[in-house]
């Protein structure tokens, strides 16, 4: 399985930091169904949070889009942020008994900032490639958790539900046309010798800080036990 | 007819600029097909290059909201603009030879410029509500031009095409949604007493300029006739 | 004379409208003395107008920088503006009567937020070189027309003074980092074959536009005569 | 000792938070030379890329304000910024074999891309108010512990040099400038009233987090002790 070429390129570069972002432990014991409930609502609530932030992240990526086919794939995306992903968050919250005023009103932990302002920030100080390589990390590592754990069914149907999500067709579509996006995006404005190139080494920096930045999410749900 | 309060208020304090908008010599020969096809279709071009920009600016109204109900509708009117209206445009101009990398190269007018930047300025720069005074002059005020002109069916095929886009419910819809969007979004941030409000200046001079410059898009339009 | 490398081919690629902008009947009427003042002394409250939207587009180039150099060169310009520039025109205007509170409260015409808000618009949405681009041609312009009538003293004490500023070592010293900069700007992002690169097509649109939109501010000030 | 009115009160809300800031350990060990010498200069290492965001945040502000007197002082806390502070880091630094090469290819931690990335984000997408209650915790957070030492003389001079530089006349001056700015600001735009509004709210949260944000920079510094 792979998300276009440059992704795929990006990924190699850091491939120690990408296994310890999407094989993270959070991961691992949310498959095997050992990880703490308590967790995962925490995590699910700081979710809602960044979702909210990755959101208006897309949103700057139709403002920072050079053709229509851009703005299109992120309206898409803004679309099943806005209109699916945030509602299913919530949906699954009340089931657990948090409410949406709860989520609405939790506190964003400084990891959760880190990271959105961080996507947010290349998007409006930067250009188009610098803003997709900030989102992507996200969108295609999510869809590679999915992917990974596609045959795993843990018992806790919250987790199952949860590995379904991202390993749903639906989930796996977005992130092949946002993977053949950001591959026309690069070739547009980079053209053949695109790695030859001083918008590449921002690339690749954005890129690597936004993994290490997803780790560090995942280490602030582990923190966030009670 | 009429689209919430707030913008009945503003509308009111601008009613002579507002009817030179909304009643303009562009719009009257469109109605009974006098107007130059000529004229109809550079206009066309020209909105399809406006229409781009302005879906930029909407995408910014979800940069800048505060909650989700406002996400939500500056999502849908971006997906109404990108999936809906553009393609219309891209239509229609087809129909009349026009093809869509023709569009794509055409100049922008500097009264095009002047309108576009100044609300995605006004976005950047300011909040929402500094952005809405911006953006809905040209969505409601192309919703009354639907509404008043309902009744009339040019003969001119085309001109018909377009006075129904915007008389028809669906619309309609976008407009009352935008409509309600915004005095909830006045009401939230400036409360009761919002006219007596810093920002409720602020509010009143961009939208004030926003019609002005709405009046040189149609002034810019009946000055290319060839 | 000249300012920089890639300045002098862009105003090559646009000689006729870099001279419809810097030889424009306002620059050879003031020249001549032949200018009505009272065209001058509107042109003087809209460039103030004018100054404090150019002064925050330079201050944005400060956040799209790349290198600390960058930054200072961004850094003085912004302080020369904010601190001189926009002073200057205080007390040239205050000589004739206009106060500081005529100049704040003076209705931008169009025109002028047509060229500020594009200039800002292509900082807030683009990067450092597309900002540069619509930075240098009124930076420069000013330089060359200083330049230009530099041995011309005109009868009228008010047009002496203006030019002066413009051909004064102060200002041409402005111009000569401002095209230094962006000259090292084009070079550090793209090479040695800058101009065989995407982005350089988008920097050659947005300098032939912002001349555009400098022969419509001229335009506009000779349009406002009472 | 105080700095206006509004942080006063910001301040007082927040009071245990603040003091977790302003006599954080580092702080503390600083003043009785008791702190590693390695966690100092890597703390001047993450500082100077903490600068060069806070410049651009600063530069943000000018862009935001809505008045030359709010444009002056934040050009002039940018050009204290840039033109001084900074070249004090790369001196300071220097002296102790850290070259501006390494300042500059230094890794910029999670925490520390935290905090500028908040600051930055608030400045684009929020109003001048958001933006100044991110940026004054940092610019009177360190003006307050500059005062609570200045009585101190630690042995160790480069902690001695770093107390000195925020006790120092010159920095107190910038601290009162921005803080009345800040007051000034508030007024403007939220009248006597000020703290029966939906933006007081922004303001105070803003402010909290940012103070959280300062802490995390502390606890990362102590981190860093190789």
């Amino acid at each position: 399985m792979s998300y276009g070429k440059i992704f795929s390129i990006l990924k190699e570069n850091n491939l120690s930091y990408w296994n310890s972002y999407t094989k993270h432990d959070f991961v691992s014991k949310l498959s095997n169904s050992t990880l703490n409930k308590k967790i995962f609502l925490n995590y699910l609530i700081q979710d809602y949070l960044f979702l909210i932030q990755f959101s208006k992240a897309w949103s700057l990526a139709i403002v920072k889009s050079d053709t229509l086919d851009e703005m299109k794939v992120a309206a898409n995306t803004v679309n099943g942020l806005i209109n699916f992903e945030m509602d299913l968050h919530i949906d699954l919250c009340g089931s657990y008994g948090i409410s949406k005023i709860d989520l609405e009103n939790a506190n964003e932990e400084n990891e959760n900032i880190a990271y959105t302002r961080y996507v947010l920030e290349a998007g409006y100080s930067g250009d188009l490639l610098d803003l997709m390589a900030a989102l992507i990390p996200c969108v295609l590592g999510y869809g590679e958790i999915g992917i990974n754990n596609r045959n795993i069914k843990p018992e806790e149907l919250m987790y199952q539900k949860w590995l379904e999500t991202y390993s749903s067709k639906e989930y796996q579509q977005i992130c092949k046309e946002v993977a053949t996006m950001f591959d026309n995006a690069v070739s547009l404005r980079l053209g053949k010798n695109y790695n030859n190139n001083y918008k590449w080494n921002s690339i690749k920096k954005i890129f690597r800080k936004a993994v290490l930045l997803e780790i560090d999410f995942w280490n602030m749900a582990m923190r966030l036990d009670n």
